[in-house]
């Protein structure tokens, strides 16, 4: 079997698993008066600003932690975080932080026991081996990657049930896109 | 169908038809003694700082063309660019500066016909949808989704041949792996 | 004499050429109801993302150009470019595509011959040697440092100017500050 | 009196207060063979990768925390942290990591007293008020700015001390310039 028909099986197996009716639930929260901040360390970071430019072009005004522009937390934003174990130590507390401001707080991790998954007010598991353990989704592939590449098909999947929520056609996002590089 | 489910065959059917021969022979141009320098924007520039990261933790000196420490690029160094028009103006023009100091330059992109593939001594042709065209592979997703989506799988499995090739295991790449936040 | 009594002599030169009326000409443009895109590269580009978090603590709406959550430029946005030598190739082709789309293009450079100070709507000069020139004001620093540390002065003066006009207190830019890490 | 020489003598009358024999004492631990590890938040951060980018020029092999290539901290190196306040809290968790794993930890901080000092194996003391006090040195500009300025020159500084013991010329250093955008 070739490599990319080995990943390919190992993120069906992964992505099955996860519950699209919970994906629909988080879609809820998701408003256009809303502002939406995205914090991830790593891996998972990059595919939290994947995730952030889909909102943007969706029409969402949405926010990256750690970047130039990203304004100051407040009471009704929501904080959607990304941690395969769910206990990545600067995103779990800038979630208290979050909650503690009144904020909403989205999570996405692999575990539905760890410290961000028992912070948050909606948790979407996403079953994939992460770097530091070896759980029952076994994978031929290094540390977290298998948890990076289905994370970044279900968050597609949730900026998909987004924009047919929204009606949003191709050409309504294309003029969100930079037009600059 | 369910949305993943949706998603993961859109996937395949790309994936399905990249080559993966092609994979060892571009495989076959990372070395150790070399660096690897990774441009991409947007999206696929966040897929390209994956490749990156994962490349480090492998071993390999690399780096991303607009991070802070990124050094001039020189002889023999690699060049490795990721658009998914192959037309991405920045990315063409980096490309053919490294081209003129003699760097090797590998790219990805759905177009074998682009500036980029032209100006490319490796091209890896990943045939999804991208934001400016409606192409044989149709896409229910908004703008490059299935390229980002394909391009990181197909990296992720450049990564996997690269630690067989190395017998790096998971504890070996943990050891690589940043260990502040 | 000492390395900063030096350093702060080499800067104080240059910094007593900038033209105050030009700065609060510039200053003008600023108004709450405008998108501001602020775009440099390099050692400028930092200057530029410094620049960007003060505005933003003021209570402006702007982007950084290359950021995750940068929305398409369009007519009547403000496109603020930073370039030591006025010719940094990418800025200046970002800058007529702003020009283009109908954009104010404000522009910081030392060169007022330059590409950039050409294309323009407002140029503010910082008569400072940068990396390709030795020019009249010479400087022990390498590269463009001084030029680099006189736009952050430059620019946090342009900043006192829009907080005195806007009688924005510590207390209120505070809560803008970022309460997130 | 304008603007910018209002600006000027605030920042002269915090540098006039650093101690250069520090400095050089500082710039001691700078070694070819180190991997130097740069660390901040917010402008401090920013200040911190206009440093760690004309280290490179140096010919020095240094990283920034959160950027996609750094690699793991190990036994020897050098961890640089930047912070006002001296108590940002990710900083000064990180510099603790760092400390447990036998780096030298540096900083460049206002307060003597604070947490990142009281760890640090070298202090820097830049007296600048910062954003969350109302120091001796009383400031009109807002929040942390004439921290952040005060730091721009002495780090530049520091530069032009490493500069000379190594008889860098600007030819040189612009050899290590990126010469891609």
């Amino acid at each position: 079997m070739g490599i990319l028909v080995t990943i390919l099986r190992e993120i069906e197996s992964v992505v099955s698993e996860v519950d699209e009716n919970q994906m629909k639930e988080i879609s809820n929260y998701f408003d256009m008066n809303k502002r939406i901040f995205v914090d991830g360390e790593g891996r998972s970071g990059l595919m939290g600003k994947a995730f952030a430019m889909r909102l943007k072009h969706l029409g969402y005004e949405v926010y990256v932690i750690g970047e130039t522009v990203t304004p100051s937390l407040q009471d009704g934003d929501i904080f959607f975080a990304i941690s395969g174990s769910g206990s990545t130590k600067f995103v779990v507390e800038n979630a208290k932080v979050a909650k503690g401001l009144n904020c909403k707080v989205l999570s996405v991790t692999s575990k539905a026991d760890s410290p961000l998954a028992k912070i948050s007010d909606e948790v979407l598991i996403v079953p994939a081996t992460t770097k530091y353990d070896t759980g029952e989704k076994k994978s031929v592939q290094l540390l977290s990657s298998l948890f990076d590449q289905s994370v970044h098909i279900v968050l597609d999947g949730l900026c998909l049930i987004l924009s047919m929520k929204n009606n949003i056609t191709n050409e309504m996002a294309l003029k969100q896109h930079l037009n600059l590089e």
